[in-house]
């Protein structure tokens, strides 16, 4: 452990914490997301030591979202009943205080999912993940890009990140080869990762349930949403440098990612985190 | 092969014959499951020999349940669409006399499936299965789990499964470190499996549809359903105890185990099964 | 790399450019398909190089599938939500001439997707990906499988192929032990493949949208819909028999193919194609 590493900033020392506390009292994390990543995010959450709970039809998720200890809503394959679905899940998390992370998976071009993402922005998520294309979307600032893949860099979100932040009272996420993360004014950066999280489907997307899980951890510490949030997303990508020392591929770097999520441990995080905090 | 192991039963032979019968002729799986766990639950019925067939829309799951071997009807996300396939698929298959299983996941708290699952049960499912509080949900004397969690072990929902099993003429399998089965009068308790079966998502669920397959192979034989229902876990706990050994974590125990589903053999069940067998 | 071994047709040739070509531009590929295999086909296009890209609800799907390069429509668990997306993606690829793929998953004995699929198929898809009880069941000849087995040998559906290809002016892929490709008058016969592709769900299904990845790689060259189609098949199947190699049952093949399609190489393509050319 040497804090030479990342001498501004006590992100790695808050996740190692989190990371301890999540897998002693594991918090129960409420999701609703697409259905291509739904089996992944459970088994990301389960392998970090959390609880996940897939809760996402109409007449249930208010209730579970006022029970759980966060949660997230994931807009990549918004059917109707997903959409009724996350409404009511996020009155019932704004109703109890649960925490909530928001995914605009693909906003932009796709219209459903656009003015869905627009409405839930303004009932303040705690959190907001994407990728450069959805950040600066959501903002209003850009046209999105061409699904889920970014087609830009996280810096060139940078300024979308700070409006939707200061806007929203939110802490932003914007994944890419440099995480950033910013609550308005305080700004974190991390390096980790593997560029293998791009070849396997819902490797952000499960950043996003780590971070509903984190937020959770957090509840009831001194921790506050931007610390919670780039801890999760500093676990996840550590677990992704450990595995993609193992893999052979995409197919065999998801199975690690899932082995390396159990075997990380809170002192692998102070030794190995690539960060830095500044201000805006 | 030592019958000391399990003298007071003959359920280690029964199923490994039935493991035999399901290759021979690999029973046609109908499956109504959750979107977390369908991959996986295919997956594991294609690894075992059987054939598995996700149909789970109104209009075509009361025809399909009349042709396959055998039901899952597995509660986990039911979405209105799944609700009316569900009940149609039950009325498809009582009318048939398709054996079916009844997994009524998370029920308690949340109302939808906790309502939808009473209907279902009153329509005598040929078989029962849940984690204990889930079984204590079921028969009315619990207030469920925290989602798919149990809270309370296996025993401490006997009274509740024998409670199910005579009301409704149903096999109620309670999962758990011990796994316990009752048709109400005989009860046999299982030992086998490994704790990495409750990190990945689908561990229990995946086994509802082993218990369809099982019940599917054990029709035209004198296996009853009971006896067909536990070979169902033995089989897949001791499969997972083979893949257990060979894993590094959770990502490669689920990969493991669809290998050691299909690499299993009969003699394998007689010679490694615990498992014991009495009366209430 | 021995042009004696495949003396009658250019397809090796050509499958080895377009996969290069697939990686340096990866094409967007919209898939609308079930969701037993979503992760599974996603992750399959992400290992190949291709960028999938799962838009699947009515409102969204008609302006995805215009600014797509490629569009699979598989009908394996067709809800209403999902039947009317498959309408709309399909209205929306014939009006900018994406080329799309259909699969006519398990159709036959179960009405939706059987009346469904026959309106698909009058929409003239550019290539029908099916085994051949589905492929008996779309040409009106054969009352279809008992779900997704094919209960008939590829060959024993190469008039029903040809009879879909001539009235719809599409190609028609049969999936089997030797697969079989024709566009009503020139016929494709591949033996590479592995039977463990069986042993894992949705080993068709994520082939139909590597045919779409393929076919949107092949606009704007001189490569038809048949070359595309079989080309597309030829890698994937190679990639198969490479994982079979360095699997030790059914879950370790599928994470082995997800790695072979990310390390396949054109000249393995050249080099180890068993393919044969001829007309009807």
């Amino acid at each position: 452990m040497s804090d030479l590493l990342h001498p501004s900033t006590r992100i790695p020392a808050t996740a190692a914490d989190l990371l301890q506390r999540l897998r002693e009292t594991p918090p129960l994390t409420h999701c609703i997301t697409n259905s291509v990543v739904t089996n992944f995010t459970a088994n990301v959450l389960l392998a970090l030591g959390a609880s996940p709970a897939m809760v996402d039809i109409s007449g249930e998720s208010e209730l579970f979202a006022g029970i759980a200890s966060g949660l997230l809503v994931n807009l990549g394959t918004p059917t109707p009943e997903q959409r009724a679905a996350s409404r009511e899940a996020v009155a019932g998390a704004s109703a109890a205080g649960t925490p909530w992370v928001l995914d605009p998976v693909a906003i932009g071009v796709l219209p459903v999912r656009t003015a869905l993402a627009a409405d839930l922005v303004a009932q303040r998520p705690t959190a907001v993940r994407g990728n450069a294309s959805e950040i600066l979307a959501l903002a209003g600032v850009g046209a999105g890009g061409r699904g889920v893949d970014a087609t830009d860099t996280p810096d060139a979100a940078a300024d979308a990140a700070r409006t939707i932040a200061q806007r929203h009272g939110s802490v932003v996420a914007v994944s890419g080869a440099i995480d950033l993360f910013t609550n308005g004014s305080r700004v974190i950066r991390i390096s980790n990762g593997d560029a293998l999280l791009t070849r396997v489907t819902g490797g952000g997307c499960a950043l996003g349930a780590v971070m509903a899980a984190f937020l959770g951890a957090a509840r009831d510490t001194d921790v506050d949403a931007l610390e919670a949030t780039a801890s999760a997303s500093l676990v996840y990508t550590l677990a992704a440098e450990h595995a993609a020392r193992v893999a052979d591929g995409p197919g065999s770097f998801a199975v690690a990612l899932l082995d390396a999520l159990g075997s990380i441990t809170p002192d692998d995080i102070v030794a190995e985190a690539r960060i830095e905090e500044g201000t805006l």
